[in-house]
């Protein structure tokens, strides 16, 4: 479908312009083919209005459990230690591969209403993910969750692998598939040796939790003489792109090691705070070049999905933390959302900014709402002004699949009624 | 008009219940007059049907600047001292009445959609600010901010006088005015004096800013060799009802004056972060009982009026500041957005929480939505999960002032163009 969108404004993220006024947009086999004035001719199977609206890269959420919608709400104001051990764990130990299609049903509909496209998901019963992926019309990066089971060491990295060779660049390339080693503290060296192998055999990247709480570091070193970042560095695994979630309590040293080897690190700010993890150092990374992306982390520590909510957050949070009102400039805070997580998520050529030749991976923002008025700069109100709720319409691989609000792809109350229901059988379990 | 809610959940901030389920509530000239079951032959000119939605006191916004909503994502990523001198003070002298007028019903506009029912504004041309309320049926507290005038130190304290004779108590008593010297840093301790004689002499309160930047704090031992709280409680102030915004950087010694004189300190956590203030010790300031309640702050240093971001991240921020999950629970934060905002504006007799005898201002939030499915702790929900845009329906006084989001007493459509009609012009002046 060739989709026109007239007289828009576009936040490209293209790290040249940081507004284009007032031009147009035109999508041809799935791509973005022009940006500006178009010949009268061309030929338009769909048009789209832009005025009032400003588009931008879909939001791009670099770390998330999207299954875990079905515990929102359910364990909150605990430690990361405690929530983990005695309220999440016995619970995901009771889930099934049907409660985690309608879970990650609901998420991915929460997370195209606030106009998210793509995700980076690490849980379990992935091929149920793939399966509502494929329904919903998001792009993603599938990658099976693997904490260490001693008893059954090759069960968890066969299921990557057998992911791998069923999702791996289907459904148009919408789907990746990456090797998930959960974190350092349930996964031992040797076994995470094994994890990279089978990164480096199936040549793909790298899902990991790495240095979330001031514990998880302390005990490293106690255990290994070195931080978690270290750890891993040494044990070779940052020969393979891969995506470290949280990175908060890191030194200097973590720093460059990070930047050197082109790890993607992923901030979860509004999850951090919950949890009462801390604050990453997100300007000092971002200063030494480092692509720091956005995630939510899942539902269950958040508790949403709406990445303008941690778009936010980036941009208010790290200014306080640094004492300085230029940390995170809005603009970067966007970046942040978009470019740098197409980056993590290995995109970075084909989504995460507007311009020509790169998939139409994009949304619309309503700004015809009270709190968007008057219009200044509008980098500030994508930053500090917009909501989730305003996102008007979501296009993923040329496909529209919210416009006006309406999801075109999932049945939302469906869904609705069947994660309640799902829920309510699982706490009976 | 009486008005029934039926099978209804309250979170009522009563202090005792966490939340009623599935439940009633009876308005009767303008007051909550029964909760639970009624009797079959009550009269009832409009019933509201409760399913799928939660009932809450109506928030409230404890510091704000309506009128600056003019100058929303108009100069952002700057400090403080910068900010004020070079941007907004400049573009505050061109505003005129017809201005604040606008700009307030757009705020009062923004602040119903998002569930706020009362407010305390410091500005200027308060007249149009108390106009602008009639119009919206808001509840709120006028004051007019005064930075000395050396040259005409009476005229602002008389037009404080002026405006607490004209509107004080007015509209069945929605109306409260208070004295608002603007902060120890543009008010000589001589002028501040006389701003307190006033109050004094009106028998009303304080609303000033106390100590939001360390380097006021820091310029406040030079020059009086206390910090500000010591500073204006050595003049007398805190003999009055005194609503303190900010109070971040603050040690142990002013937080004991703060509790030992009732002092009603206003965290404003987005504005505190966007414009790199730091971090209030809120958890500190609650457990020594001191009644913290919760403000935007204007719209140009947030750059929103939506209380519910001020509640999560109240629930958000203080947990990672405190290294503590349980610093700020989700509970407390609601308590700041409501009770203790009523207390602050000395309206906890007559709002605050949903109470039999107690003043009808209170919201219902949408509860059917993807980002609050499944429903587990409803508490947690609202602090974690909701957003302003859920709320549904607001009841201010007894009036239905917004129902299934359609705003009853504004015409948005005028505001908005009015508002962008007057900001084009102001820039031109
Ligand atoms: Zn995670
Ligand atoms: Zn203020």
């Amino acid at each position: 479908m060739n989709i026109l969108i007239k007289d828009i404004d576009i936040i490209p993220v293209n790290r040249k312009d940081e507004i284009l006024k007032s031009t147009n947009l035109y999508i041809q086999k799935g791509r973005i083919s022009h940006i500006g004035n178009l010949r009268e001719d061309i030929k338009v199977d769909k048009k789209i209005d832009g005025k009032n609206k400003l588009l931008m890269p879909g939001l791009i959420n670099s770390h998330t459990h999207l299954g875990m919608s079905l515990l929102r709400n359910f364990a909150d104001d605990m430690n990361l230690t405690d929530w983990l051990t005695k309220k999440i764990w016995p619970m995901e130990a009771k889930l099934n591969g049907e409660d985690i299609y309608w879970g990650s049903l609901l998420s991915m509909g929460e997370m195209i209403m606030t106009g998210t496209t793509s995700f980076c998901d690490m849980y379990f019963f992935m091929d149920e993910v793939g399966r509502a992926l494929e329904n919903s019309g998001m792009r993603g990066v599938l990658t099976r969750g693997i904490i260490e089971d001693p008893k059954n060491p090759k069960e968890k990295l066969n299921e990557t692998k057998e992911l791998y060779k069923k999702w791996n660049n289907s459904l148009n390339e919408k789907v990746k598939v990456m090797v998930a080693p959960h974190a350092p503290y349930t996964c031992s060296p040797e076994f995470l040796i094994k994890t990279i192998e089978l990164s480096e055999e199936l040549n793909t990247g790298i899902h990991i939790h790495l240095s979330e709480t001031k514990k998880e570091v302390e005990d490293s070193f106690k255990l290994y003489g070195k931080s978690p970042i270290k750890h891993v560095y040494d044990l070779g695994m940052f020969n393979s792109h891969t995506i470290a979630a949280h990175c908060v309590h890191i030194s200097d040293e973590d720093i460059d090691i990070l930047m050197e080897n082109n790890v993607y690190p992923v901030n979860n700010p509004a999850s951090n705070l919950k949890l009462a993890s801390g604050f990453a150092p997100v300007s000092k990374m971002l200063k030494k070049g480092i692509k720091v992306s956005l995630g939510t982390d899942g539902a269950s520590s958040n508790n949403n999905l709406d990445m303008f909510k941690e778009l936010n957050l980036a941009s208010l949070v790290n200014k306080a933390v640094d004492l300085e009102p230029l940390s995170v400039p809005a603009i970067k805070a966007i970046e942040m959302a978009t470019l740098n997580g197409a980056f993590a998520l290995g995109l970075e050529k084909e989504v995460g900014s507007i311009e020509v030749g790169k998939k139409a991976d994009m949304i619309l923002i309503d700004m015809d709402k009270p709190h968007l008025y008057p219009k200044h700069n509008l980098v500030s109100a994508i930053s500090y002004s917009v909501n989730g709720t305003d996102v008007d319409t979501v296009i993923i691989d040329g496909n529209i699949v919210m416009e006006n609000r309406e999801l075109k792809t999932l049945d939302m109350e469906k869904i609705k009624y069947m994660t309640e229901k799902r829920t309510k059988d699982l706490l009976n379990r």
